[in-house]
């Protein structure tokens, strides 16, 4: 497995490609889903809108195009969003009066919608969520992790005080570690963004950071307080109890498409994609070797199997196409198939089936009578396996015991000179923006988060040595 | 139910209000689907999308901008939809080389990706489908049934040849015909649309047309066959069998949330939403009444059922707000709850509730004993007497013995004296676009399909008297 980082960006782009993952297009930094990228979305999209409805959320649909007055309401908000954002200026062969924006992010528009919604305590909360297509107008652009256009979904909540709305905040930034770690087998660290970090507009961002194999870091997920500061912008009050009218305390929470270039990046191998089986597009593809073509009773056994497969809800593929079996084992292990089941005349003299897991190096023989058992079992297993590897790799490549700046630029150099990744770090910060943004020029690594359960507390900052406020991860992201 | 135009309108409009479906935007044109329009939206999606994946196809994904170029290459299809577009004409402070419109649909964006996805025979069929949000900046809007942005799906395929084409258009009209029939409980009429009703760009179009209860017509979906047009303005080709290069045929087909507007307009009353109960947000709510609040075990008895309700998976709700039990009967029917059920203490002694049927008169008393089965039943039945009362109703006002412009005016204002709804009619027509566009000037009726099996045959135009070539549907149309 490469990891130098030239390298690893150029064996992703290797990678989804031959996985027909993606495309790219004409439009800049927008990219085509194929059926492949776009299933393992729509995976995620079914366990994620499983939680947000079984805790209260219901989903709703606002416009894409935001007035540009609206985005002048909150003056962090347009100060973060407008170097990226793309306006529509024409519609129907006139010039528009406003200009419109392309959505980066629907807290204004929503905003504005929940000053006419919520009226009283009655209301409250009120729990949305939006499953849509953003725009960030990005300079640097890699397909899934960052794109022009991504699929995404934003929750928005209106709470009746402050420790309802963090309360929320936390829940839902807790469903993300589920799922991602569940569902993607990707271990992540749920932590406190810095100030500097934070989402344009909010008090409080929360997010769950996750380890790529060449040691960066991607923020797989975020969820917001916002105070009233957006309440106070557009006016968002309800009655209360005692008769009086109360700012709401707002949220907003939101994972993308970024996850699907997360979990390429945490499970790849040098052979292509590597996927959990709960998100593999084909999680069981059966290939008849040998001279399979003599033997007619080959493929009507596969086909069987294929229908017992299917009937049991796996996803399934039978491969007998003209290809070499040589070429169809190189294929689907690229594509990132969990189970290669192999059979052929012997095997079927044998009454048996040989089984190649996608991340495992030695082939099983199992028995005919076995097979369903087995092919359930080992996904299973493979899932557990996946979210295994990656917390070890993880924690191989977490370091807790640098306190200054020196070591860590000790540390990178090593690293380099080594072909190790330099992963991330664990060190202590006095709270100062300027200690950061210093950490920052001088090693490219940032602050990921203030982790909630950090594995030691640090003492001092690794900037300029006084007292730590905080205990921090530092890495370089994506 | 009133029936004339504009107080249907108004009645539409205060019905979705009321039911708290969706709510006007600043942006031109463009609602927000609030939860409860939203989840017959999510109900439509589970269906269609079960039924596309069922029939092989796969989800995919594809910018949303797209370049002014790719629309100049079809010329019909830029003559179709150039004069509703809005354009991105700036992005992230600077002036764009070029245009890039909001898709008002992808054929050209999947036709210039499709010539390069598409080499040889192995790769056909390609059967895809997007669920996306498009645009068409229309003059006169109406909620759900003809907005600014709006939510669709659009199947895109790629084929061999011409019958395998043609076979795929037809399928997926046959499957928008049966979900729209057995999940909305809105018959339609299947057939062909005439040259000049056709999509911009199409060799053929086919619809499935629903009658609204003002007796207007909606069109609930279309399926295109698009011959190589799109082929060539894009040069998708293939090798074929015998080694020579192709153009494929193409085919597209939608359906969008204007399905929501439809489901309302077939099966409202003037008492507000009626919903089939598979589509309903609720289908079954619970209102204790009498003097609940000195007995406690109404609300424990009521809390009951909600649970072994929920439990089956009936969309349950239990109304035990401070408001009258007269205010809310009058919420929940406004809101299209299929049953609801009354509780007090009378019954708690009698061991029975009191159901009332959304689109029922009388109030039907049931044992406790029995009343998981009636519920189960009563939605069952429900369902399927919403689509033969519309069936009915589109029956008794589809007129069939109008044979010239002359009776079908006299049909006109004849149904207006009377206060009833004109309706549609069956007529023959000559083929002429001249005749089709005078009926259309001089009635307001449009032809809405030529059907596929017309109740009768008709031998000669409505407007010149020469022989009939088709026998269509006219009707003045959403």
């Amino acid at each position: 497995m490469t990891i130098q980082q030239n390298e690893f960006t150029k064996w992703y782009i290797e990678t989804i490609q031959n996985a027909d993952l993606m495309d790219y297009t004409p439009v800049r930094g927008c990219i085509a889903f194929k059926p492949d990228g776009y299933e393992i979305w729509e995976h995620i999209q079914a366990e994620m809108d499983y939680h947000f409805k079984e805790t209260g959320h219901r989903n709703a649909y606002f416009p894409m195009l935001i007035p540009e007055s609206f985005f002048q309401k909150e003056k962090d908000h347009i100060e973060g969003f407008s170097p990226e954002l793309p306006w529509v200026t024409e519609a129907a062969g006139e010039q528009l009066e406003e200009r419109l924006a392309l959505r980066p992010t629907s807290e204004t528009m929503i905003g504005y919608l929940y000053s006419n919604w919520i009226k009283s305590y009655r209301d409250l909360p009120l729990l949305l969520n939006q499953w849509a297509n953003v725009f960030r107008w990005e300079k640097k652009t890699l397909p899934f992790i960052r794109t022009s256009e991504f699929l995404w979904q934003e929750g928005h909540t209106a709470h009746g005080d402050e420790e309802e709305a963090r309360h929320e905040t936390l829940q839902m930034l807790d469903i993300y570690k589920k799922v991602v770690e569940n569902l993607l087998a990707i271990p992540v660290f749920d932590g406190t963004k810095t100030e500097s970090e934070r989402f344009a507009g909010a008090i409080d961002t929360f997010s769950i950071e996750a380890m790529m194999k060449d040691g960066k870091a991607v923020q797989a997920g975020t969820s917001h307080y916002l105070g009233t500061k957006f309440a106070e912008a557009f006016n968002i009050k309800y009655l209360n109890k005692n008769n009086q009218h109360d700012y709401v305390h707002t949220t907003s929470w939101g994972t993308s498409t970024r996850l699907i270039g997360s979990v390429i990046m945490v499970h790849g191998d040098e052979r292509g994609l590597v996927l959990p089986p709960k998100i593999a597009p084909t999680q069981v593809v059966l290939i008849p070797v040998g001279p399979f073509k003599k033997h007619p009773e080959i493929l009507e056994k596969l086909d069987d199997l294929y229908k017992v497969l299917k009937a049991k809800g796996i996803r399934v593929k039978l491969d007998d196409s003209d290809l070499t079996p040589g070429f169809k084992f190189n294929k689907w292990e690229q594509k990132g198939a969990s189970l290669r089941v192999e059979f052929g005349p012997r095997d079927f003299q044998n009454n048996q089936v040989v089984i190649k897991i996608r991340d495992e190096e030695e082939k099983i023989t199992v028995a005919l009578d076995r097979f369903m058992d087995v092919i359930e079992e080992e996904l299973k297993v493979m899932q557990k396996r996946l979210l295994e590897k990656a917390r070890q790799f993880r924690d191989a490549n977490s370091h807790v015991t640098i306190d200054s700046l020196q070591q860590l630029q000790d540390h990178i150099t090593q690293s380099k000179a080594n072909k190790n990744i330099p992963g991330w770090i664990l060190a202590g910060w006095c709270g100062s923006n300027i200690c950061e943004q210093k950490v920052k020029d001088e090693t490219k690594f940032t602050s990921r988060n203030i982790p909630f359960n950090p594995p030691i507390k640090k003492s001092n900052c690794i900037y300029c040595g006084n007292e730590a406020k905080h205990t921090v991860w530092f890495a370089r992201a994506y």
